[in-house]
């Protein structure tokens, strides 16, 4: 049966009883209250319909002590963009859990806002709390984590892309607590053809009239017994009068707050004599919390010595990923189809094929949530793509972890070499992005990235061997190697990350061969290194010209070398016409990139090469700048 | 009836008669071809399946003349990714219509490859290139334009979130001259929901057993007749081996070249003839044609006299849309859902919902497909979510037209002040950001943009009033007011953009009056401004110390400021948390900036605060840092 032609639920008829009109009240004074509020009137009419069927929600079914509204095994209920925020605010106001200041902040409230988002992005984001709660729920059991989680979203949320993916993550994952409001607007085509694709990703759908209150209150109770994730849909919604007058609706907010009180009682008896109760309340500690960042530090340790002398520096990425798990069970890994490495992490992850920009934002809603810390694995070049959550989780300032694989190819089979995407990256305030050279800097880019708690990390994993632990200080740029004079001495510093700072080693041995003084900086996290001091990162970086090289764009690179410096690296889509993307990028040797550098001293410095007559010579003549 | 339960198409009986047998030499002749070529073998695995399918295609439906491969009458054939690219080049090189050298270009060739997209990417490409065709069929007619868009693509394709976007605006826009062709893998059940999904989209779709000639080339002539965009999936697809040897197809590639030549001779008559000759062929003289462009400017300054006064600056850019409406009748402008201006464009536009990352898809195809140019306008905050099919026209250079609309509510009802959006739009290679602050630089921002052949062009359009027309020469960037004393006499140099050019010239009134000699540059382009000569950059960004004002994250502007420049503007997304989005961003006052300044002047040189006792004075004493 086609979802457009089916209107499933009760039909309003004959009076409202006691109950009904009591809820109606309920409705009314957060709404009323909503208005009076600072939020313009125009938003309102886009939310309206809602009202009643949220005034149930709250009344007959959130899992939610007004009394200690932060408690961990409460309902989380979303809202899906600034629009929509006195929907939930008016609530928590009646119900007297809305305090001053800043009790709206995102996760530091009773419920969870989502203030703003993509379209869409909300969807992801509460399919990321239920998965949070099924993965809790699978390791405390459900006498501890029995909490569900409830959406109300817009008519464009539906149609996007990006909640199709969520939606489809949701079935595969079986997030059976996970459902979602929605308003019809019967004009809306658009939605219609919406709620049918959810239909056919498996959802449970449900189409109730949105002004009866037992209508509305049976298709909840249904949602709640349902295996799937469900999504309802209220037509003809209740239309609320201004100068309607309803009493506060003391008896509603009431039984809530009773019911919540009960609840949380319930849970906090069954807590106190659970067998896993020190476990569960370690998990909740921050985001990663410093208990378990000091577990990994002496696993990984311990376990240093026995890694097998092969590993790529994704490899040794992955090493830390397996033994996060071990420090932590709940910890999650989730991945997107990647040719040739699917198998790598096949315990405790969650396959997300080709959905990888839900998936990241699902990951922004497990650490929303809270208690399950996770990453996500995914190719290079698909950063576009996953670019919208990322960028909603600097916003929200999550500290989510996201591995990046250089020369993975992505689910449509493609590899794409970096070209401006990490400078695009960069470029987000709050996020950090590692690109590790080696075992030393894979070492202590991920214990950096643990305790980044600005935003988003981002590790740039390359699918190269990489050195070996050297014991070296990293902190975001270090000196890899000094030229022998010491650093006033240089005549040259060379910057490089990743997998060019083995190139630009190589570099400095033909530079040295001409008598060319040169350093080799590593700057493996640019945040990290701006947060040293700047007296620092001037002894670092020194005063002699500056060279960077990266196989990338060198949008951005001024800041380290200034607009004087020399970037090499790829500055555009060299070679795409006609050929495949892998078979273009990062071309250059050690020995073109000495040449280049040699022209470039020769332009700032004359004097460095008339004391060096012989530099032309031992480069070679046929340099070409 | 389920898309998954159901099997249609003739199963397989008998033994094959003549013709069959041709069309199967045809595929492995094709294959034979291919991997003798220069394909690592394991990629023909996963498009295996397909050969055949494809044969039948090319020898039966595919409307295309070997002798003339860039008709422009022909059908387009695309593949999803550069695994598939063999599919495509065998055949070109059985009917003899692959050349040396570049010929499997973009653009260039018989049949359009997409070589390397993103999954679901070359759905878009191929929706945009059907819009073409509908377009240019409903202004030309059926007799000049008959052709068909064919894509074959894999099952990741299918499944990602833009794909479902792009087939949701493949039925919207009525494109039912595009097909896709997919090989089913029994056992994917994640293609088994992408079916379902795009049969709840509204798309044809029927299953059919991939080895059986007849029952392939029924389902073809099947989709050919559907009135909706179809989808055909293979199953069972015939997988040839090896060493089975097979006589060359000569039969097939015969009848092909047969049906191409009088398809085209046929045209040709039919072209010669019709009254709209000379317009249509006008229309193919580059993506936005040198007539066109003349057209334009002179349209504009007929027009511009006549342009109400209150116009906002993206009002302005909408005016210039409606000119090049009039110059060129195919001009076609793909908009997204922006609260409050839906009726904006209401002619000759498609609205394209919250489907933005597709919209851009879309126009891509329509870069790639010919003859129908156009724009697409976006609010400036959905920047994230169409960043992949942006990069994809930067990769491709396709010089598509997209306006961002600075304080418009995208779908989800959302206004995002920028921040990093800017510099991450600066960072794509080929990529033109432009940024005007007033109807001078809009107007030569656009005429620059419509001959920006490098890649696609972003103009960032505000709601807020600009100046009028002054007839300055804005070339990418300018001195805008120099200070009295001269540009050697400068104390500092202010560089703005958009909006804040406004702001800059009012902090220059108070720093004037404070005896600091002030230029103010404003660089509403910087790729434009890079590619003048270096000479030019140096005189009008001048020798005094930099300052850079743009209410958006300074990553990258050490590019004109120099590393130890000044700049004013965003750096992170402050007061997020627990307020609207809207709230935060860009909070400076021009005498706050002035103060900053100031502060940073004296840091910078205190022989020009010696020489000017009375600055602080003039500014005022409680300045902070």
């Amino acid at each position: 049966m086609r979802v457009s032609e089916a209107t499933l639920g009760v039909a309003a008829s004959g009076p409202m009883d006691a109950g009904e009109r009591a809820t109606h009240s309920f409705a009314m004074a957060a709404r009323r209250l909503a208005i009076s509020g600072h939020v313009p009137s125009e938003d309102f009419l886009e939310m309206d319909p809602l009202w009643l069927p949220v005034a149930v929600l709250w009344e007959r079914f959130l899992r939610f002590d007004p009394g200690a509204p932060a408690w961990w095994d409460r309902d989380r209920f979303l809202v899906s963009s600034a629009r929509m925020k006195p929907l939930s605010e008016a609530f928590l106001r009646l119900t007297g859990s809305f305090g001053a200041g800043n009790d709206l902040a995102l996760g530091a409230c009773a419920t969870v806002d989502i203030p703003a988002g993509l379209a869409g992005q909300v969807i992801a984001t509460g399919a990321g709390m239920a998965l949070a709660e099924r993965v809790m729920s699978e390791h405390f059991g459900k006498s501890l984590v029995g909490h569900r989680t409830w959406v109300a979203v817009g008519a464009a949320d539906l149609q996007t892309g990006f909640a199709l993916e969520a939606a489809a993550l949701s079935v595969r994952h079986g997030l059976s607590q996970f459902t979602l409001l929605v308003a019809l607007d019967a004009g809306n085509t658009a939605l219609t053809v919406g709620l049918e694709r959810f239909q056919a990703t498996g959802w449970a759908i449900r189409r109730v009239t949105g002004d009866n209150v037992n209508a509305i209150a049976a298709a909840m109770n249904w949602a709640q017994r349902s295996k799937k994730p469900a999504l309802l849909v209220f037509e003809g919604c209740a239309v609320f009068d201004e100068d309607d007058v309803a009493d506060m609706a003391e008896s509603s907010w009431g039984i809530l707050a009773r019911r919540g009180l009960s609840a949380r009682r319930g849970w906090l008896r069954r807590l106190a004599r659970h067998r896993q109760k020190a476990t569960f309340e370690k998990s909740f500690d921050g985001h990663f919390p410093e208990w378990m960042m000091e577990d990994w530090q002496r696993t990984w340790m311990a376990s240093r010595p026995h890694f097998p002398s092969h590993l790529s520096i994704f490899d040794l990425g992955l090493q830390a990923v397996r033994l996060l798990r071990n420090c932590l069970p709940t910890f999650v890994c989730l991945s997107a189809s990647m040719k040739g490495l699917e198998a790598e992490w096949s315990d405790n992850s969650f396959d997300c094929g080709a959905y990888e920009p839900a998936m990241v934002g699902l990951l922004t809603g497990l650490a929303l949530h809270g208690g399950v810390p996770g990453c996500c694995v995914v190719a290079m070049g698909s950063v576009d793509r996953i670019r919208p959550a990322l960028r909603f989780a600097a916003m929200t300032r999550q500290g989510i972890l996201c591995i990046l694989v250089e020369g993975a190819a992505g689910p449509g089979g493609e590899i794409w070499p970096p070209v401006e995407q990490l400078a695009s990256l960069r470029a987000i305030p709050g996020l950090a992005v590692f690109r590790p050279s080696g075992a030393s800097e894979v070492e202590a880019c991920w214990s950096r990235a643990l305790t980044w708690r600005q935003g988003p990390s981002v590790l740039v994993l390359s699918q190269e061997k990489g050195d070996r632990f050297s014991g070296r200080t990293v902190m975001g740029g270090y000196v890899l190697t000094e030229c022998d004079e010491g650093v006033e001495h240089r005549d040259v510093t060379l910057l490089a990350t990743g997998t060019e700072v083995r190139l630009a080693v190589q570099i400095k041995e033909i530079l040295s061969s001409a008598q060319i003084r040169t350093a080799v900086v590593s700057v493996p996290c640019w945040e990290w290194f701006s947060d040293q001091p700047e007296a620092e990162r001037r002894r670092i970086l020194g005063a002699a010209p500056r060279v960077a090289i990266e196989a990338a764009s060198g949008f951005g690179w001024e800041r380290w070398i200034g607009a004087e410096g020399l970037f090499v690296g790829v500055d555009e889509y060299a070679g795409f016409d006609g050929v495949a993307a892998q078979e273009a990028g990062f071309t250059w040797s050690a020995s073109d990139i000495a040449d280049r550098i040699v022209k470039f001293l020769e332009k700032k410095n004359s004097a460095l090469v008339r004391k060096n007559p012989h530099i032309s010579l031992a480069i070679g003549n046929d340099v070409t700048g």
